[in-house]
């Protein structure tokens, strides 16, 4: 038995393509003095670790070329030499893409799979919920009749947005490319509207969606999309920027033309990563975890099978070709 | 004796020219019953102006054709029937452009110019230094140490802030257009820096005016020059947008093209105008009062007279030829 690892080959410039990656293989893991050896049953992929493989100045320490890539997985404690955690435990770490890593407790969270479902913890009641429920709760701050509009919204964070929005009393309003996540997006997660992008009619579809206007942006995207939704932000209203996935292969792609909107609207903007709010992660998990556990929130995955699927994979999502949040099955 | 009037005579499709105003002639107006009659020492000319000549949505009620131009002076109370406003009472009006106005009272301040000049309620102790103390204090909130950049910072706003910022413990940088108003903002309002943004060299200038990057950023004029500080933004660091001049004459100039430092550096954006924030004017304009009676808070005037001049002297404030507080004496 061998480990098998994912390796950040080469830092991509512009759209990042499997050469940029190289498989290995290595010894699996023991744990010394203080530490435990887990076995990941799914690794997670989530947009933020196309920045991860820059060079650029960016709110994490980036990807070493030649090292694991980043990366959340949860999986099962095989082997433990820490007092508190045992062998059989249940626990979400940051072992990068790999089948197998050991860990000195930093950072870990035990989890329960009875409770909620395993691929779940790196989901809706993972990092992709919390950063839904800060963003929206702490930047948006949503009152109830207000209309929330949230862009990637069948995606892990964008669903829950809405779901909350929802919650909050608020009307909600997704933005996603292709009939199939809109459909889903108000059939499944009962948005009140949701506009497909590639249609090609996003400004009209989006003033008929809000006919009260815009009071709060989750934007996951960026760019023309943003800019879009600038055109029917109201006044004191507030942006949640959680992502710009749109400008990830091109910065260009980022320009913001309507930007006279921040002042004749006063609007209150807030670029956001869910670490800048270790506080309140276990008050959102908390309430996550009862939602889903209830049945009121409701969530999508994308599954691929194998740690070798894992680079044509991310790159599907990078170009929105997951529905739901994108996970790679490993045992 | 008439009164004299500047009408708005047309609205201007790009840069304002001396033929969108017409001058017109009528008689002073007399108070009715619960009314008083101001004649203007001083009219205000603020950039705000430029936004009340177009037809789009904004934040304020549009001037209109035909009518005296919007604006605010400070004068003296000629003729009352007003129960709290007696003849020889020196007042702040919004009574346009022109020299005879009358009032019921609402949202008329009375001033003393005997604690401060007359002309300095129309700027650094009225609607200019309130600007600055509520865009830096409220939605700047600046710590002792950190660095505080403003725009226009020559400028009855900006000359403020800077002032204002070195009073928290800042380093204040300004942004200005010329050697003789950067001279000024340095040597004068004693900022620690201040930048030519026509010598051609903003971007160097800028990094090695803010060697631990900048805190907080009051932009008084979007477009480019926010492009440039958002280069050198800290994290955490918060803007407070106050005007966006570069695009009056052209929304396109508001362009942003470094959208993504407001991720990478989670920034807080805030657009506001000085009456979002009325519960502040009264705290505002007491600091500010002792400030300038003390002799600790300094501003400069440009002052024309004449209401004649009064379409030139505003051309030349939206082409940055003012230096310091643009005000037209009446009398």
């Amino acid at each position: 038995m061998k480990n098998q690892q994912v390796l950040l080959a080469a830092r991509p410039r512009g759209p990042v393509e499997t050469s940029h990656f190289r498989f290995a293989e290595s010894e699996i893991p023991r744990a010394d003095e203080g530490e435990f050896v887990v076995r990941a049953h799914y690794l997670s992929l989530d947009p933020y670790m196309r920045g991860r493989m820059d060079d650029a100045k960016s709110y994490a320490k980036k990807a070493e070329v030649g090292e694991v890539m980043v990366g959340t997985a949860v999986g099962e404690v095989i082997e433990s030499r820490h007092a508190k955690f045992k062998v059989g435990d249940f626990v979400e770490t940051r072992t990068g893409w790999q089948l197998y890593g050991k860990s000195d407790g930093g950072g870990v969270r035990k989890i329960d799979p009875a409770y909620v479902p395993l691929s779940a913890y790196l989901g809706v009641v993972g990092m992709p919920g919390v950063t839904a429920w800060i963003g929206l709760n702490e930047h948006g701050r949503p009152k109830a009749g207000e209309t929330v509009v949230v862009s990637a919204a069948s995606g892990a964070v964008g669903g829950v947005v809405g779901q909350l929005a929802k919650l909050h009393g608020c009307r909600a309003v997704g933005i996603a490319g292709g009939k199939a996540k809109c459909d889903y997006v108000v059939n499944e997660l009962e948005f009140d509207a949701c506009i497909d992008y590639k249609a090609g009619k996003l400004d009209a579809e989006l003033a008929a969606a809000c006919p009260q206007g815009v009071d709060v942006y989750f934007d996951n995207v960026g760019g023309p999309i943003l800019d879009a939704v600038l055109a029917q932000m109201n006044a004191f209203s507030r942006i949640a920027l959680c992502g710009q996935i749109s400008g990830y292969n091109n910065p260009d792609a980022l320009t913001v033309h309507n930007f006279r909107s921040f002042l004749v609207n006063r609007i209150q903007l807030r670029g956001f990563i869910c670490s800048d709010h270790m506080d309140l992660w276990r008050p959102a998990l908390k309430e996550l975890g009862t939602l889903v556990h209830e049945g009121r929130l409701k969530y999508r995955e994308s599954i691929v099978q194998g740690l070798e699927n894992a680079p044509a994979a991310f790159i599907g999502l990078l170009n929105g070709q997951n529905f739901g949040k994108q996970l790679v099955k490993l045992i």
